[in-house]
């Protein structure tokens, strides 16, 4: 059988798999499984990206009865039982689990997504890493319009990704930068959030939305709610109340949408594009094909479409793995509920939340809880140990230490901004 | 005063004048130092990127007199004082160090020069650790004649470079590569590294470079002597017997020349493209120019110019910055005495050679010595930290862990050979 996608659900699906009387396949179009809940540390300068990124070969060197193949797909022929390849080859199945992920929204805003800094990959965090620093190297020798554009950061989104992008760049501006540049007067960097609804991190409970705003407002981040944004270039971000800010640097964490080979398959689909299973995640009218993670709108007991994050595709992969068992061996499959373990996000030093069941925390207690959950769903061994002693340097030194502007090969000039 | 480069002369030099009565400017391309002798670490998946780099704004941060400024430097009028920058402004300064360091000298081979993968610079290295793990990749599904060319890497030059990376790469090989693709018959994996001269690691006593090879083919590489190289592309590269090897992977460590700026400098320069200079690093011919490193040919107390290594240009960076300063208090300058503490390079786990003075080291003493003295010159206590943890992980575990193939943003096609 074929899993397309190491991501959260293909690679607890074809865990689940390893050791079990089936050949499975794990198709991705990279060589490592990214843990993308700690994304915006590297983005950020306190991660190296090798601290979250596994080789998936390796996650599976012993795992025998489960091959590896970085592979980008172009194509799943359900009818035929084939999975196409760029490449122009195509590999039979028997039965074949999408997850394919997804990738970051546009909202079909053209120059946005042009002049954006999306945080959805590696290369996306790299990219905003390089760029923040190049912010900070030229502003100190432009004008002053110039410079306070170059010192001005806009994230948007209030979810979990621009809450803990925004409260760690305004970490990384308020020390380590400001140590960095004594030439520039850090005090006029801003850093803005901005989201479209009444409250920050929607899904969670309100007090806990409020205390972020609370928090990042305090460590100096300014928060825009029910502030819809519209447009935006690479000189400013246009907003629907025909405000603007001018600034240099968009970082988009607005949304996410299937992955481009969902949008080629021809199945039922969700209004927002994602391929509709059944309660065993079987993709609806097609036979021994399941599909997982955000890829699919896995409902929970029939319920609306579970969110796409990390937890429900972990489960559903793990689930799409087990009816897969039960059906070659004959058994009845079982329908899918989802285990809701609880929300969590940080904003930063000694700060974040996290709801789980009716307990709610906050402040130190929650960082605690997060940062220790974070070390568990991490992969390896040395993963942990990396990141464990990255995060310890950070809390003893206010050290963000990987502020390198790092270059691809090939390319002469420096980032944009330079 | 103005510093070009912060390479091991600049770096070196500006860190002599930090804190004495003289206000200097350091002036990279890079937001980073180098630390070039453990690039192939980074190469071989052994080292993060950060773990070999510093930003020099952090480097400087108590340093009250030494600012940096990331920037691209066009040209130096030296009778008007200016250094030009790309970005058409010019900076006046009242004196100038040169030590804008080397580049890959591809000999006039063009179509080596877009064929090849170099490793002089952090793009380089991460681009061909990208390629040699992309290679194993492609390998195990192309057919048997190119599944061979895939599998066959030609490391061209048996200098230090050459020597400690095709060790490290053999060693990648044979383990981390080995379990991650159960896939492929790792046994057909070839290194090969091509001399032209009769021996390797010339400069080194004749019996240090006869062990490194012994050792070299010990541990699997093959090693090629009084074999110049004529030519190569994608394909195969050429040696001068006519005899050719296919390949998809040329490494090319055969030599350095000194950097684009020099070239475009109407100065004096010897038959190699370095600045000349006068036993007192002065640019000959120039007032208040100084130049140090692989830019210049410096010569210790008139000899033939030193090798374009580190040691020469750290002990030159420092001299002309003790010149500056007694040239500014009125006194004499005196000539330049390189004092030769020795060479050495590694070959691999548990082997390296050193000569230091009359003392020659080969074996585990020698490895354990150049392991102590590469930690020593690592710049920053948490670089010393990591990389002493990376390698006390790999020996333990015989493990690179940083088999990442990576993309940059944008770049929508996996490697050249996926």
């Amino acid at each position: 059988m074929v899993v397309i996608g190491a991501g959260f659900a293909g690679l607890q699906c074809a865990r689940r798999l390893a050791g079990e009387p089936v050949d499975v396949l794990v198709l991705d179009r990279e060589n490592h499984h990214l843990f993308t809940p700690l994304l915006y540390q590297v983005a950020s300068a306190l991660l190296n990206p090798s601290d979250i990124a596994n080789p998936v070969r390796r996650i599976f060197q012993n795992a025998g009865n489960v091959r590896v193949r970085m592979a980008e797909v172009e194509g799943v022929d359900f009818a035929g039982r084939r999975v196409a390849l760029a490449d122009g080859t195509s590999i039979p199945y028997d039965r074949v689990v999408v997850a394919c992920g997804s990738r970051t929204n546009w909202f079909g805003m053209d120059g946005m997504a042009s002049a954006a800094l999306p945080l959805k990959n590696l290369p996306d965090a790299l990219a905003l890493r390089n760029h923040v620093l190049a912010c900070f190297e030229a502003a100190a020798f432009r004008d002053p319009t110039e410079r306070a554009a170059l010192m001005r950061f806009v994230v948007v989104g209030g979810g979990p990704t621009g809450v803990e992008y925004a409260g760690a760049l305004s970490e990384l501006i308020r020390r380590p930068v400001r140590r960095d540049f004594p030439d520039l007067d850090i005090d006029r960097a801003r850093v803005v959030l901005i989201e479209a609804g009444p409250s920050l991190l929607t899904g969670f409970p309100a007090e806990l939305g409020d205390y972020a705003r609370r928090e990042l407002e305090r460590r100096g981040v300014e928060v825009l709610l029910e502030t819809p944004v519209v447009g935006g270039d690479e000189r400013e971000v246009r907003l629907g109340s025909e405000a603007r800010i001018e600034t240099r640097t968009i970082v988009w964490t607005a949304g996410v949408r299937p992955a481009r080979l969902v949008d080629a398959m021809a199945v039922p689909k969700t209004d927002g594009g994602r391929i509709e299973v059944d309660e065993r995640l079987r993709i609806v009218g097609v036979a021994d094909a399941f599909a997982a993670g955000d890829a699919a709108a896995a409902r929970s007991r029939g319920g609306t479409p579970l969110p796409m994050m990390a937890p429900p595709a972990m489960q559903a992969g793990r689930h799409a793995a087990d009816n897969v068992l039960r059906d070659l061996r004959g058994e009845p499959l079982r329908g899918f509920a989802y285990r809701d373990k609880g929300t969590m996000a940080t904003i930063g030093r000694s700060a974040a939340v996290a709801a789980i069941g009716r307990v709610r925390l906050k402040g130190f207690p929650g960082w605690i809880l997060w940062l220790a959950l974070h070390l568990f769903y991490l992969i390896g061994f040395r993963n942990r140990l990396a990141v464990l002693l990255e995060w310890t340097w950070d809390y003893l030194r206010w050290d963000r230490p990987i502020r390198l502007i790092t270059r691809a090969r090939g390319d002469p000039a420096a980032p944009r901004v330079g």
